[in-house]
């Protein structure tokens, strides 16, 4: 059976990422001086104004404004001239204390069961994936979405490619035949450019300096469509062209549009919050099944009411791929192998550390050097399933 | 095999949905007074302020604080007090000229073609969906979500239960067997509420004036799991609890967790962006699908280049539930039925009406009210097909 996937990537420069990147970087500045610090910062950056708002509660009190211009001169944009403004007050007292004290507690679990004392910071689903396509063991086109963006960045950021700007997307559509990639239908890329940049010099250079690179692991035939700044002028780019707001890239974040999504965004949020906490472990633990080779594509849903250590649901899917044992019996093994109350993830992923800056732009999965990426679980997975 | 799926909703108090109501009341009355308007409109609301942002290019130059201020009171907040800021310019010019004047017309496809003329408004993904499992033809976690929030929202209005606030929140869990719902598993629901409430009698009153006539379709039994308030306290809520932003309720707008999502936000935007009106045709067409009998569960996914009037993938899978044709048959069909252009989704669904504000909570699809709720193609696509 012949199946179309497409996902999509944007460069650090798209306005909805430096949000994201903003948002980061003031949860980082705040647990890197306050580990216990809440973080849910939201920020919106339109042309000429960049402003922070959200719920903060930490011993530190972070340099907002200073935050936002190092951020967008990192990413390439000049902060001269505009304007900022902060809203930041603290966490609401009654999710505070839901947080501090679980329902488990509240109702008296033994003191055996620290584990279960802090409650979810927030009712939600959050789904997990991997598959065995790639080495990072993500989808196909989400790998090669997101190698285009790092290639257009890293060609602008050295100058290989001249007269670009930091505004970029790319989508790539993956035909698949019987559950496995087989070719590369379309790519779509655009990028801002200066006034004066000849564009089918531009086409020219994209596809030899990025596209060729970043599609060496499916290269396109005769067929594949390639489209390149088919909006014909990319001029006027970043804040100027298109508001930005924090969460608004979910699928680009995670797994493109392959895989359900929760619904809960990931950046400005410490993890007290499942909802990024969550995600992660669910990532962490598909990724470990299909690491133990107990699957070639592993789904792994989860669902938390607020203020609840335990989670309301925990499911496994591996779309029939399974090949030691049916979905409920990995299902089963999860508990076995990991804890799955807020404390526990944030205690095997080491989640209290100032590293979230960096998911913010890329993805946040399929990173090796972030933690859920770590595949040392899958040898327990084995042995708790046979 | 068992499988679980959870669904969210959430009121139209929540401070999410109250940005993404002031987003769509504005681009409603742009609409209403310029129907060529187009619209990018983002809101951030948060604790005693109220911004809005974005790119609006139209004749009508619409009364933003005046819009601000009826939305909040209509949902049930004050406005006294709140400070309130807008942000907005003209759409980009490089954007519009795309918008108005397609690749393909560029490159010069002939006059008859002029349904072709109008370029997509960005790329992306877009997913529709529909499913025999309820009358809508929409997953029963959504519906049973949706009719949660809906009767507590009923509840607060008519003071059938005392004491209740405008925000709130729900999470329904659904056990299924061979892909049909069997079971209620769990249900979450939080409530803001007065100080002085009494939450046992609280829980009492949801339990009988909110689920008991919610959750007819599926009722719980004596191992469903009710989780009412789980975080102990919410009196502190909305804005005071929350910062919204427009466009963070994906999930909650379209199919819950069941169904990928292509990723791009609704509300605030007019219908030349294909983000919006694309995930409109997908659910138009799955819905006509799964009404013509030719499916029972029914995903359509489409894809677009900014600046290009076909869109560059049309797939459609039925999870082996067609029972006509192959998935490729259906996908055929297709064009034969829907123009897939951004002009002709607007015509055919008739998306320059300013018939937007009330999608903005509640959900954009299951309700008969909307245009891409219709079944007027099935028939026609039974004999494309057959
Ligand atoms: C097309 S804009 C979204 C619509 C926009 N808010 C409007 O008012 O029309 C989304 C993203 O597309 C990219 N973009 C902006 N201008 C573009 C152009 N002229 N051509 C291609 N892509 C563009 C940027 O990455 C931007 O963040
Ligand atoms: C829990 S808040 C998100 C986290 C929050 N920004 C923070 O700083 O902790 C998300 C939503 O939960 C609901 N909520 C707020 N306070 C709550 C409470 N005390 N109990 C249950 N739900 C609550 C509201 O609908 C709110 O928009």
């Amino acid at each position: 059976m012949r199946k179309f996937y497409t996902a999509e990537a944007v460069t650090e420069g798209h306005p909805d990422k430096v949000c994201d990147q903003i948002a980061d970087a003031i949860l980082d500045v705040c647990l890197k001086n306050d580990a216990d610090s809440k973080v849910a910062c939201e920020v919106l950056a339109t042309k000429g104004t960049v402003i922070v708002a959200g719920e903060i509660t930490s011993t530190y009190e972070p340099d907002v404004f200073g935050v936002i211009q190092k951020v967008l001169s990192e990413v390439g944009y000049s902060s001269e001239g505009v304007a900022m403004d902060t809203f930041v007050h603290q966490q609401s007292p009654d999710i505070a204390n839901a947080v501090r004290e679980s329902k488990e507690k509240r109702e008296g679990v033994s003191d055996n069961q620290m584990d279960w004392f802090q409650g979810a910071g927030d009712q939600g689903v959050m789904i997990g994936y991997a598959c065995d396509e790639t080495s990072q063991l993500m989808p196909m086109p989400v790998v090669l979405a997101n190698r285009i963006v790092r290639e257009l960045s890293a060609c602008r950021r050295s100058s290989y490619i001249e007269g670009i700007c930091p505004d970029g997307k790319a989508q790539v559509t993956v035909e698949y035949e019987d559950g496995k990639p087989v070719r590369l239908d379309s790519v779509v890329v655009s990028c801002q450019h200066t006034e004066d940049k000849n564009l089918k010099k531009l086409e020219a250079e994209i596809r030899k300096k990025v596209l060729l690179p970043a599609l060496r692991l499916l290269p396109p035939d005769d067929d594949t469509k390639i489209l390149i700044n088919p909006s014909g002028r990319f001029v006027c780019g970043g804040m100027d062209a298109d508001t930005g707001l924090t969460g608004r890239k979910l699928m680009v974040d995670s797994y493109g549009s392959i895989v359900p999504h929760g619904g809960g965004a990931f950046s400005g949020k410490d993890c007290s919050k499942v909802d990024r906490s969550g995600a992660y472990m669910a990532r962490y633990i598909a990724k470990n099944m299909v690491a133990a080779g107990l699957a070639s594509k592993c789904q792994v849903s989860l669902a938390y009411a607020i203020g609840v250590a335990q989670p309301v649901m925990v499911q496994v899917d591996t779309f029939g791929t399974g090949n030691v044992c049916a979905d409920d019996c990995l299902e089963m093994a999860i508990p076995l192998v990991f804890g799955l109350t807020p404390k526990q993830i944030v205690d095997t992923l080491r989640l209290t550390r100032p590293i979230f800056r960096q998911t913010a732009a890329f993805g946040h999965f399929g990173r090796k050097e972030l933690p859920w990426e770590r595949t040392d679980k899958a040898e327990q997975l084995r042995n708790a399933v046979i």
